[in-house]
């Protein structure tokens, strides 16, 4: 039951926003414009003995639409795991709180753990993003751990360090048998596990050469379109030409955007809104006193 | 040995209920009548020096078979994954039981355990279907956990939180050593792995500009369809027009409806009937007296 | 090395057996006689000004080979699924075997253990087959297990329980300690994964609409092909009809067949063979004396 | 930094060894002598009424291309879980020798168990290449555990066995706590996953009508090819037509090849040298006096 | 928020650096040379009656382009996989410092173990790239580990050994206990599988003939194209026969890129400074007086 809303299959064709048919406007409308040209000047350059014809760009538009295929299914990978990591850290979150808690049920520092948990969740957030950390994190950590961690060159990681040293004391105190230390241990590795794999993810696009290839092939290939589709569409070449444009000309650019999942375009991952949820379900679970307020991730998603 | 009735190949192409087709009748014959009015008025658009090929057509075409073809994929994994995070959901579900069962053989209150698992398969079906949970869920727990959990933000997770609080106990009363409260805490995780998948599968939808793309592409490419078959079909040309189209726009539709599995659709998940299922398993495994009647899913489905 | 016999190139063009041509050889007929007719009244037709070429049918064709690729990956991704799960019973089996026998060297009663183990195979099998299981599992059970399980809804988790509660009996005497208890547990979940996995995929076929869209496109398809040969080729229309319908309709059904993995066909996995090896395989590890005759799968099989 | 020679892209079109090319000349050559009397005999068959055109073609030629494309992916999945589980091996066995070392550091009989790893690579090396076991086995296995092993219907499994008494008797004897009998007994297990692996890969082909039907499909479309493509290319038609059956018959070639990946072939996995690699890395671990030689492997292998 | 410059989409048309394009520059041009003769030549061979035409190079064309993207495909999942792997580490790296730190804290040798894991990444690193790497690591082990490890076969393997023998002596003290001892053997076994993984990934490339068939048949199209396409556009053979050229070749040779991921070329892993964030990160975590300089990976690379 996706909440966005269902529109009649009309009116979608003209839906705007979210669609990335505004940041291709312009080349579609030089699609446009080239294709005028061509229409207008074939007597000329069809004097010269310059012809070109549908087939062989037959060839290659198929070729082109199954490389574009390929490539695309690779940025959506990137775009799922990314959605999967965050999936992983709501269910590590809850479990490792779920665990602590019942284990320690009367240990009155137990805010304090929370806070950190959720401190690493903003904290991931906004090291995908490339912003600034002080003044979010300043509100869950103390002072001295807010010092340590904005000087590490990895503050999520070094937020997990200091998680498990909460957790050590409590087993040096005798309240953690070892068991289960090494039990909750386990989902602290979890949460080490989503911290890498979207670094990696962050750090490591695709390999340059290969966005690269078929972003050059579609543009050529959309360019020298009019070209051969002239002979055979006369009048109806521009219209055409920009119809088979957009097809790939929108999924190169989509492609482009899936890539890197963690901005914050139209078709990137609600993170504020993943982060809110899971700062008021941990919260919750404490029985906190305050909750934040539940946030509305843009319209193309809806956070429960 | 799927159970749905074996058809004749023949009176397969005849079915109409669990097919997608009630759904685009009035575009297909929308797309026949266009087809229609394009061979009527050949004459007198062509006069205008108006013409289409299907050569063009076949190049766009393929591309957005291709393209449609990964978008199918990537929505008929959403159904396989919420399939299978059902699946583990029963696995689960027994396996947790299993080992409470024979590691607490003579708990007074085992029933409890059991109705707070039924409870949590019924309120995640619920969630899922944005569905008001209070009546069903009064049949399994006490009013005081209906109050908490009804007012969580995140009520399966609060039902989690209530089960691990119950073994808990029994850890700190003796009767259940650490090492085996880690091993059920295990099966513990499980179940919120299940939750937070369903989740994530239920907030994210496919990038919005994948769906719209396809649709668009394919919408155009169909009302364009009839232009470029009238030249070489004429009369045939709204046959063929309406079966190409209706290739097309049935695998876009159909993907439409893949894509959020947990709707009540013909091809949607049967919650009620895997509910249904996991709630006679547990309750037989605890020798209950009364067991609830066995739902028979949708006719395309068959659970055991 | 695959022991079925290498077949010179040449003959395999001849096989008739496990291939799944007998199924279709009626409907290749048929449209064999169709082409006929085609050819036969095509200047009568011709003259009422009906026509059909090649081209359009190109970009049809290419799309059912597209989406027909993807459905025949799901339904083979469901027989590799199967086959994974039995495999992982076969892992499963032995290791929990290894495990006890290695913990429990002198327990007298541990050949009531393997043959509640084998029974547990037998009845998966016959489940996933809907045969009855009364006769089969006699001969592992007592006659008070066998009461038990028969009378339960889900006969295998059942038996899952009776494992359980036989390990649970050693660990309440002391013989086994709650750590490899808990060994033993994860091998015995490792089961219950296998059991709820076969399930999943016994109960939920692909969605319908899927597979109904994909044979009813398939076979409009095949139906007007020859229309549109038989501009092109005249006489020779009926046999490159014929062959084109043939990679076609063949792939079809043989999706259709590996869609159900647990059936008793050509293609289907032989469990019946898999029963039978992990039979021998578990009452040798505990020096059985006699041990079931090895039984030869089908000759498109061959189990160790 | 694969070490097989990088030959300029001129010399590779002319490589022989190592290529399906070998296999399939006779299959070209007939095709090319097929061709010439084709060419030959045009004029004749023209003169009956016998004409084929290339545009049918075009949609068999894609189709199989789609499905061959679907087949080689399944055989090369094969292939790579085969060479996955053979890497599997690596790791356990490296894991679990270095845990027993680490946890048993003065055990007098350690290079007895070294010697029942090492004879396991090499049991389930012969196992999948169905060879005679016993002299290679001698060398590793006293004359009583042989016996075992040769008697066994599954000898791999009959050699975890004894590894697992192995340690049974360490833990028995005290020297190996409850704890870390289950930490080793994991790394038996990841050693009988990939026994059971590797036996699913053997036993089971592709289910033999997905072969066949393509198998089918590409003969046929390579034999008709010919009288098609001759209209258009006269005296060219032998060499196009040989260069497209060369592209279709050796990936249909390949596929069968890479579909067993245990034989010993060219194209097949190093077995013998990733046994040779694991022997010498389990002696080198227990300071062995004596290491076998190194065995490089095929032209097409290079083990570290 | 991937960091390489987003260029302008008419800017990466003309780029250079990091493209597969200096690597078959001198291809193409023979390409184009090749289609110059050819339509130079065309009156002449025309009248030996040798012609070609464009549609069997369609259906060749498609099938290249279909069986080239599952290549592509497969020789990516390599690049993914290394990458993963190397994510991999980074999580085990940190992790198993956390626990070890956090276990024991006041270890006075734990700096000892740290540099075993840092020269760990840095062998492995060097292993891969078939360098020498006595020199690297002696800034990292003691003179007596250097000698040990340097004669190993496996280098990374023996360090490995080290490090397990290191936590095996706090064991054998008494303060590590069995079950933490256990926990942290986790972490040891997920870097062997590191290693595993990338030797499988280093030692096995594709199938020798897949590469091959792909790259001749790739080549020969390319090769034969000119003489096609030359009837139908004359002049504009050889910008058409060059653009259609340079998609096959582009990623055919990206493809063999891709294939080593290690190597040290544009679209490789930048391990250099991976290795250097890992170094960086594990010495932060021990509040280590000095940190290696961070290190800027290649401009298509950036790591946190």
């Amino acid at each position: 039951m996706i909440v966005r809303p269902q529109q009649h299959w009309l009116a979608r064709l003209f839906v705007w926003h979210g669609s990335v048919l505004p940041k291709i406007t312009s080349r579609l409308f030089m699609n446009f414009l080239l294709s005028i040209v061509v229409v207008w000047m074939l007597p000329w350059y069809t004097s010269l003995g310059i012809k070109l014809t549908v087939a062989p760009f037959s060839i290659l538009g198929v070729a082109i639409a199954i490389f574009l295929g390929f490539r695309n299914n690779a940025c959506f990978a990137r775009y799922s795991e990314a959605r999967l990591l965050w999936g992983q850290l709501m269910i590590a979150s809850r479990s490792l709180l779920r665990e602590v808690k019942t284990t320690l049920p009367n240990d009155p520092d137990l805010s304090h753990f929370v806070r950190l948990q959720i401190a690493f969740a903003h904290c991931l957030r906004m090291t995908l993003r490339r912003k600034p950390q002080g003044e979010t994190l300043a509100k869950y950590l103390t002072s001295h751990e807010l010092h340590q961690v904005l000087n590490s060159h990895s503050p999520a990681n070094c937020i997990l360090l200091l998680m498990a040293e909460w957790l050590a004391e409590r087993r040096t105190q005798g309240a953690l048998p070892d068991m289960l230390f090494h039990s909750i241990t386990q989902r602290m590795h979890d949460m080490a596990v989503v911290l890498s794999g979207c670094e990696r993810i962050f750090t490591t696009p695709l390999p340059f050469a290969y966005s690269l290839i078929l972003h050059r092939t579609v543009y050529l290939f959309c360019i020298m379109l009019p070209f051969a589709l002239v002979v055979d569409l006369h009048f109806m070449t521009p219209f055409v030409s920009v119809l088979i444009s957009y097809t790939f000309i929108s999924l190169d650019t989509l492609a482009e955007e899936l890539e890197d999942p963690f901005g914050e375009e139209d078709n990137d991952l609600p993170l504020d809104a993943i982060c809110n949820a899971i700062e008021i379900d941990l919260l919750q679970m404490i029985d906190a006193d305050e909750l934040p307020h539940k946030m509305t991730p843009g319209k193309n998603y809806q956070l429960t």
